[in-house]
């Protein structure tokens, strides 16, 4: 199957699925079931087997899928079985907590450039890294073939950074920045809104409902 | 339609179209389309017109949407019309972010108590709140009516934090941390975690991908 024809929300899903199963190995689970996965997740049996079955046949009926097995499959459908070098940009409060956040190296990525406009930042050393002046991003970018960025800038300053990073060559932005990015459509984008979040539990928490 | 029937994947867009037309209403637009508001949404206008149909009949065909109606309708369903108090537990640099992060309190949101564990923090003032000794959640959260709450402890910390807003009647977590909760069914949980955010774009961007 074309791997654009697959609908993107199969696509969406499959990081939840494999951060799970991550889970059960580390806790030394070795075998699990549409349904527990299912169960951890909110999401329905169903709906699992068939996002999995677009990939394959990964499970035997009765017996469930091999944690391990299904973990290197989803690794390398979601290309994060090798390292993805990304940039950061805005090295304030979010920018820290991402430095300090030990989840990326062993899931695929690692951050491998930081910038800040803040000329009392620019040249600071963060952990293993030197915060660049963010008016070098084009070449430092384009130099290091960075192909992914993580914006943590404030809102107001979230578009002309996303156009810095579009002329780069970046192919996929994950923003913090409470703002909507206008990009072509080739650019990938993912929002973490804490707003979004919250706001898409408030519906099941009314007084009024059952 | 009873609102449990309405499926939760539907639930979960409605945030993304809110923020969206009140985006456009800030810019001073009145008026959309199902397929204007797809477009930046990288959601298909087949997908928009299903996804509002759960609730009534929005728009007119031919002239589209107006705003501001879309926006209090959506803001009524979602019930962020009213504001919601919500506990943020760990002011480390995610905390002190979202502190002044200024999106939520016009967005049905207000940060009503904050919690931690480090004695060196409890009792600091960090705009208008006091950092409270996370021993006290229980009773705070209690009293105040507190339903929903937002974790930003470290990963090891986050599972007994869950259990305590579950214990003191937090309906809705939204957690930063990078580890899954067992939680009942009854309990809303939110994740906002950056790697499923990257996984979820880097199927797109193999160099072996047309």
């Amino acid at each position: 199957m074309n791997p654009l024809e697959i609908p993107e929300i199969v696509i969406k899903r499959l990081p939840l699925y494999l951060r799970t199963l991550e889970l059960m190995a580390d806790e030394g689970q070795t075998v699990t079931s549409s349904q527990e996965l299912g169960g951890r997740l909110g999401i329905s049996s169903t709906q699992i087997r068939k996002d999995l079955s677009y990939f394959g046949e990964f499970g035997k009926q009765g017996t469930g899928y091999d944690i391990r097995f299904l973990r290197g499959q989803l690794r390398g459908i979601l290309q994060v079985d090798r390292p993805w070098k990304v940039a950061l940009i805005g090295v304030g409060d979010v920018g820290h907590a991402l430095l300090r956040f030990i989840g990326f190296e062993d899931r695929g990525f690692s951050i491998a450039a930081i910038f800040d406009k803040d000329p009392q930042k620019v040249g600071r050393r963060v952990d293993k890294l030197t915060v660049l002046d963010v008016a070098t991003l084009h070449e430092v970018i384009r130099r290091r073939g960075i192909r992914m960025a993580i914006i943590a800038v404030p809102a107001c300053e979230a578009q002309g950074v996303a156009d810095a990073l579009l002329g780069a060559g970046v192919g996929a932005i994950l923003t913090y920045a409470p703002t909507l990015l206008r990009l072509p459509p080739h650019m990938r984008v993912s929002y973490l809104d804490p707003v979004v979040g919250l706001q898409s539990m408030t519906y099941y928490l009314s007084p009024s409902r059952p």
